[in-house]
């Protein structure tokens, strides 16, 4: 079947709805984000998606009418708008924070108010174009293997290391989503068996506790008494990650030595345990993204160093990248997706 | 296109090659051994290979030639051997000890002696078949998943605790390979960053280190101190099973205690190990096979009441079952591969 000639892509989000308007052959024409309103369980989000999606085409038609306006000598393109234009549409891709089955149902999401939902019946009832629903971690990982860190890859991981620890994984060039969608929660393995913190999930001892953004700060007070060295500034990751690299006073400070050991003790457990997936899977790529990787090089030098020897033969020749789409990963992934 | 009525199915493994010849329909109509030769940097095996099909083909002609000859009335179905009887066969899957990429090449079996060689190219010129060719432990759980433990799942985990550990990975009804065909190796996920023995590997603190039939036997000398109960034969891991179900004396005797001690401790590595696993996959079904899952129900149930508080959401959900078609497994796979 050919493909048409504009393509969406929406990420949906528990406080915004992030949307990009594409051309298929892989241009992002615009993007723009609306306010996601969860009030009601979230009962109007998909309607205001599909509003402003509308929106956009109208304004589309809009310059095309311009465009052939009696000025230029050309006629107008799309005279029965919204038809005409919606058959230029190849599909909606769409990302939702929760896990999906058949790229059309999500199964709760938590963040959004809702239960068991048919987005994609949904919302290809309000606009009438092909939908496609996939998780968002899985989305990001096909928008890093399209035109991210993990460009020309099909068998990768996107391990996104934010407020927790999540990841997408595809094998083969296929997504892997699991028996429940639970694939990829690579946050959640137990990486310290004598744990006594619960971890969000009420287990003992995950990835999450020491290699998120919150898991990293909380390692770093409680293992090895680091204070934050700014003042009227809480402790952060970065603030730590900023002392490891020297930019605070000299590396060869008491802080710096310190907050290097909280590197390298996050090293550690993350080269390990990405080791381990290594196992499983066997990733060509390994892509760190999330607000932590900002931390750049140091980070997957560190995490590098001690994923080489944990891993298996030649798992360990896993190549490691910085994800480069950042928060526009998932909606690149979403195109991605309608592409298949 | 339609599914002829014969295939074969090819276990190559370091001693003998598992031959299997199948009905279409799913009927194994008979399983044979040779020999694996392999002298001459095993030169010779897919010959031997080529002529035992050839040979039971002719086997299956002159069959066919007695039921159609004159005293039943009947004429000669297929005349032109071999060339008529070649054509109804789908084709010969070959499972290899080796990791496989585009279900074709080998790139290395150490116990055959081969480095990187074309198998499916070299057999279908011998043969005049479609030939498509997997890793062993790919076949076997694809074998699982078709007629065995795993029946009816598309996400699923074979996971074999024999002289080592490893696993073969279904999601989504794809075979996980890996970018380097090393997906699965899970017997060299790291369990304990404090172990000083070496793992076969080179690394330390392997899963297979504990969890393989030589492990647990090795744990239970080091960590437990058992020592063999039957007069001229050493302690095995079915011997320390055994124990614990008190089919040597009573449980309360002392040697008792401490076998189902054992047994306690490699279910919680693997159970834990496992649930890894699970975060990263999501399986619908975990199938233990291998000689150390005829222990049976004690093993499955130890593993998984450490398996489910450690597993994440709705992965600790994933059911466990017993292998079921032992060392037919791999031909019931290439049979599977040949039918998809």
């Amino acid at each position: 079947m050919e493909t048409k000639k504009y393509a969406f892509g929406v990420d949906i989000g528990g406080t915004t709805c992030k949307i990009g308007f594409f051309d298929t052959t892989g241009v992002l024409l615009d993007k723009w984000e609306i306010h996601t309103d969860t009030s009601n369980a979230g009962e109007g989000i998909l309607e205001d998606v599909a509003d402003s999606i509308r929106r956009k085409l109208q304004a589309v038609y809009e310059a095309e009418e311009r465009e052939a306006s009696p000025e230029t000598g050309r006629e107008c393109v799309a005279k029965n708008f919204p038809r005409d234009l919606m058959s230029e549409v190849q599909g909606v891709g769409v990302g939702v924070p929760g896990p999906v089955t058949d790229f059309r149902v999500v199964h709760g999401c938590e963040n959004l108010g809702w239960g068991t939902v048919d987005v994609a019946s949904k919302l290809e009832g309000l606009l009438e174009i092909p939908v496609k629903v996939e998780n968002d971690a899985n989305m990001a990982v096909l928008g890093e293997m399209y035109k991210g860190g993990g460009r020309g890859s099909k068998n990768l991981i996107l391990v996104t290391l934010g407020t927790g620890v999540g990841s997408g994984i595809v094998c083969g060039g296929n997504i892997i989503t699991g028996h429940d969608g639970a694939a990829g929660e690579i946050g959640h393995m137990v990486v310290d068996m004598e744990e006594t913190v619960q971890c969000s999930c009420g287990k003992y001892g995950c990835l999450e506790q020491y290699a998120s953004a919150t898991g990293i700060v909380r390692l770093a007070k409680t293992k090895f008494g680091l204070k934050s060295v700014i003042p009227g500034e809480e402790l952060t990751a970065k603030q730590i990650f900023d002392r490891a690299k020297g930019i605070y006073g000299t590396t060869a400070s008491e802080a710096d030595t310190d907050a290097l050991a909280v590197v390298e003790h996050i090293g550690k457990i993350l080269g390990i345990a990405l080791a381990n997936v290594a196992c499983v899977i066997n990733p060509e790529v390994i892509v760190i993204g999330g607000g932590v990787s900002k931390a750049g090089s140091i980070l997957t030098e560190t995490v590098q160093k001690y994923f080489v020897p944990n891993a298996f033969g030649e798992c360990s020749r896993a190549k490691f990248a910085l994800a480069e789409l950042g928060n526009d990963a998932g909606i690149w992934g979403c195109l991605k997706l309608l592409l298949k």
